[in-house]
């Protein structure tokens, strides 16, 4: 099951309007449950380097079905995911990518938000993803 | 200079529309002048495989100011530049990607569209550059 | 708006008389507000490493508007960007890139010097900058 | 033996006056006898697409001490070397890249030039060798 490109759009404006609520300039991305680009958007300003950052946080939240701060917590020096950030063609290991979810319970894709505070990324992610109304995660495993 | 989001959701609105118009599912990306994408949207059911090329044709066509279908003719074997589309990471040169042009003849960017025949995607590509109203190219150079 | 050549070349002509002053041998890169290249200098006997390494200086501060320095803080252990460097091919995180800003305000593009010490790195590149008269920086959003 | 800056600049100076002469826009790049980056320029309104294929050509005329436009003829289908050109991280193989050889026979560099036909890019990149007096080049194999 994958986002639909209905959802993403919603997901998109949410974390739009999130951004523009707290002056930021981000970008967004959304990506299905194969971690594949779905939709995206960069507002006017924000940071080039962000486009990247955007897509891989999506990508890695959906690779392991979690927010990326706690793959973070994970991937710290002495911790057991050390240097997990260099798989998989890069993933990015600090706040902003979020898991959409479905209400059945189906990873089905996930939104990356950069641009600003790793605190005001997750912030954006999270609105784009509230918005889908699935905020409820189930335990791991995640079904595809 | 750079296309802004604004025109760069107007001319992904409008590949969309013209896409459904004549029954296809595409990918279609927006870069800015420097090659970086803008926005991006793919339709359901479109190929997963034409994320990256919908990408490589806005870059290409940035890249060198023309229709990417312009630089496959010139890109065969026996021709001119048999071999470019290894460089620069990879180029897609079959038609499908188009420049932005603003009104004071400036390159800001460019609309790559995959999904289809070759000349769907260079219908749906144009559609979106079009809705600009910067349909008139200046001569070589492009000034960005 | 992109830095044009003759202020790449002043900018590297800056660079490299600071670099003879102090006794270095330096990689000077210059990017556009794209990240592309737009001017480079390798002084005889300088490090090869510090080709690739000078290019992404210039790449990350043109890529997050800041001194590369101020990035590396950001992205140590336990710190918020932890890891940062593996996004966009590659991001070079200690000092030795700064962006040039015109006085408009708009970041035009930017400056990444290696071959030395990072603090030597950083004053080559900030020579390099400030011979284009843009040093007070506004505040962020930087406009491209 | 490698090219030093000051020939190099030399090179890149000739390029573009000749560049200037023939009102052409160019990437120019200039690499040493390891095929790394020595100096590089792109002038205004240069084509972004072309700063990679300068480097390619003169990396491939460096690493196998010819004209690119002459690999460019073996590499055809049907031809030796067909396909050549995804091998070293990309090859190009049409021409505008040029060796550089020193008084002694010695291949100390190469000189690649990309922004217009691939006649005037060799032209461009010839006037650049030419201007460092070693246009008679020995036969293989080149000394390095």
């Amino acid at each position: 099951m994958h986002v639909t490109l209905k959802h993403a759009q919603q997901a998109i404006d949410a974390a739009r309007k999130k951004a523009e609520e707290l002056d930021l300039k981000m970008c967004i991305a959304v990506v299905d449950s194969g971690g594949n680009l779905k939709a995206f958007e960069r507002m006017d300003d924000a940071w080039v380097g962000s486009i990247d950052i955007a897509f891989k946080k999506a990508k890695t939240a959906c690779f392991f079905g979690m927010a990326t701060g706690e793959l973070g917590k994970l991937s710290q020096p002495g911790e057991p995911l050390y240097g997990i950030e260099v798989s998989n063609d890069g993933l990015v290991t600090f706040p902003g990518g979020v898991p959409i979810v479905d209400d059945e319970g189906y990873l089905v894709g996930a939104v990356g938000a950069s641009g600003s505070t790793v605190d005001n990324d997750h912030k954006v992610a999270e609105a784009a993803v509230k918005v889908l109304g699935v905020t409820e995660l189930p335990e791991h495993p995640w079904r595809t």
